[in-house]
């Protein structure tokens, strides 16, 4: 299974790279730092699992990926802003992301401040392409509004964002495990959720569909945020790219830390069978959201 | 004249803050510190001349203003985020704006960064209420996509962030008149145009009237901009509620640096001109629009 799924992600990331790459374009215009500042970020690798979930939901329903690809990238876009942001001097001021300098490192703060901004716009600009350039069949117009609107909540006051400004103001004070499950709802789980049901939706999905796969992201999410945070005790710098140990330092409340790490990875691959579960009336073409779910508790980076 | 449309401002001015205040809600989730930093930004007061236009293009088709006040809204949010952004001590470095502290004086740059962040994210939510809360007529679900989508260019890297990245890496840089035109259409200009097009495109918009009112909005913006940097020149900090003659200080280019403030000012007449023309077919329903281009090249705050 192992060997099929690292095939499967390859040829995924390829994919969406490539159309990451056209959406984003190198530019002679006098911003030209600007794109290249969004370039450096935007295509400098990584899992890529939040479009890939997407493309996956999108086909677990019968639908053709390329109705999906609009969203998926609009999705990694949305990804990478928020890191550029994060990783911010004034943020988590981190110096090392995907193994390379971050952004503002490059750039300086200004620059990476407004990729981020430009990142975020954009991919509302790239969202509502679904109905044209990216997809052969249009999708009706409502669908895609439906889309744009979950992805605006996903990312803003009530989801992302909201996670992220619990994290920046709760560093070093003590966390319970709701508090923790809470913010983690908003800073990773809602954009996955967003992505598994804009793609199901613009694949056809109906509504009994939408509600097991939002059951199956739900599930997702928080199993790759606590293995994310075992990662960060575990691992090092080399191997994840960015700094590691770094939530401890900081005193951030972390699922190893409240559970200790025995219990944390239980957990993971609870959430894990719970994921698995809801695709249970689900046929073979949920077989790639299956490994994903596996993926995202076994990975070790 | 000039209390007629000082009558019509303020009823506008009090119709939008009104929405502004449901849509950004007070909170007391854990995140309600970034709801009161929202908060203080956009209920600043302010002229709202963004949403004004958008409600203005709508009813000078023919249109009812409820069907634009998602638009006009959304784009009054866009418009604070670039401000709060502006502000922050890596770009412009302000202290003050509207006659009080700006707002990562009073939250930090963290939190007024991603207040930033949110304001953008939740504007793409709001503007696709259009179909739906805020509008008792649902539009066609096609023109809320064309709207998003030129919302989305003119606030992105296309438009309104390219032109703050040429703003910050050319400080200092002499400029010529097309650079700043070049500068100005995607800083201020682009805004400008997608508020009077959506507005339009919701209230009935046939493709002659949203030409015209192209031509008017680009026109009235470039006004604007060039009425702006001569204040900046003319004016106190008291008031225009925001430090004055930083341009000159930080080597910027402004139109009276080009151009001297005579010449200037008959430039902000021409185009005052020129937006007025663009409006010769279009019936009394237009007189709104057509207060607010003298009301732009006319104010002195």
């Amino acid at each position: 299974m192992r060997s099929s799924i690292d095939h499967y992600l390859r040829e995924r990331v390829a994919l969406i790279e490539a159309e990451l790459a056209q959406i984003v374009a190198e530019s002679d215009s006098p911003a030209a730092r600007l794109f290249d500042a969004m370039r450096y970020s935007l295509l400098a690798g990584g899992k890529r699992l939040r479009p890939i979930l997407a493309l996956a939901a999108c086909e677990a329903v019968g639908g053709r990926i390329e109705a999906a690809m609009g969203f998926a990238c609009a999705i990694e876009m949305i990804h990478t802003y928020s890191m550029i942001h994060d990783d911010l001097p004034c943020m988590d001021n981190d110096d090392l992301r995907r193994g390379r300098p971050t952004n503002h490192k490059v750039y300086g703060e200004a620059i990476a401040t407004l990729a981020g901004d430009a990142l975020l716009t954009d991919a509302f600009e790239v969202a509502t392409r679904c109905t044209a350039q990216l997809n052969p069949a249009p999708v009706n117009p409502t669908i895609v509004l439906q889309n744009l609107r979950e992805l605006a909540q996903a990312a803003g006051s009530a989801g992302m964002v909201a996670g992220q400004v619990i994290d920046v103001l709760g560093e070093g004070k003590p966390a319970g495990l709701e508090q923790l499950k809470y913010l983690h709802s908003r800073k990773t789980g809602a954009l996955f959720v967003a992505a598994v049901r804009s793609g199901a939706r613009l694949g056809g999905a109906n509504q009994p569909q939408l509600d097991l796969l939002t059951d199956y992201a739900r599930a997702l999410g928080l199993a790759f945020q606590v293995v994310d945070d075992l990662l960060d005790v575990e691992s090092s710098t080399e191997q994840m790219g960015k700094r590691t140990h770094k939530d401890e330092a900081r005193g951030k409340a972390t699922y190893p830390a409240i559970l200790g790490v025995e219990r944390s990875r239980e957990l993971a691959r609870q959430l894990e069978r719970q994921a698995l579960a809801a695709l249970v009336a689900f046929d073979q073409r949920a077989e790639p959201l299956r490994d994903l779910a596996n993926f995202a508790v076994e990975r070790n980076a």
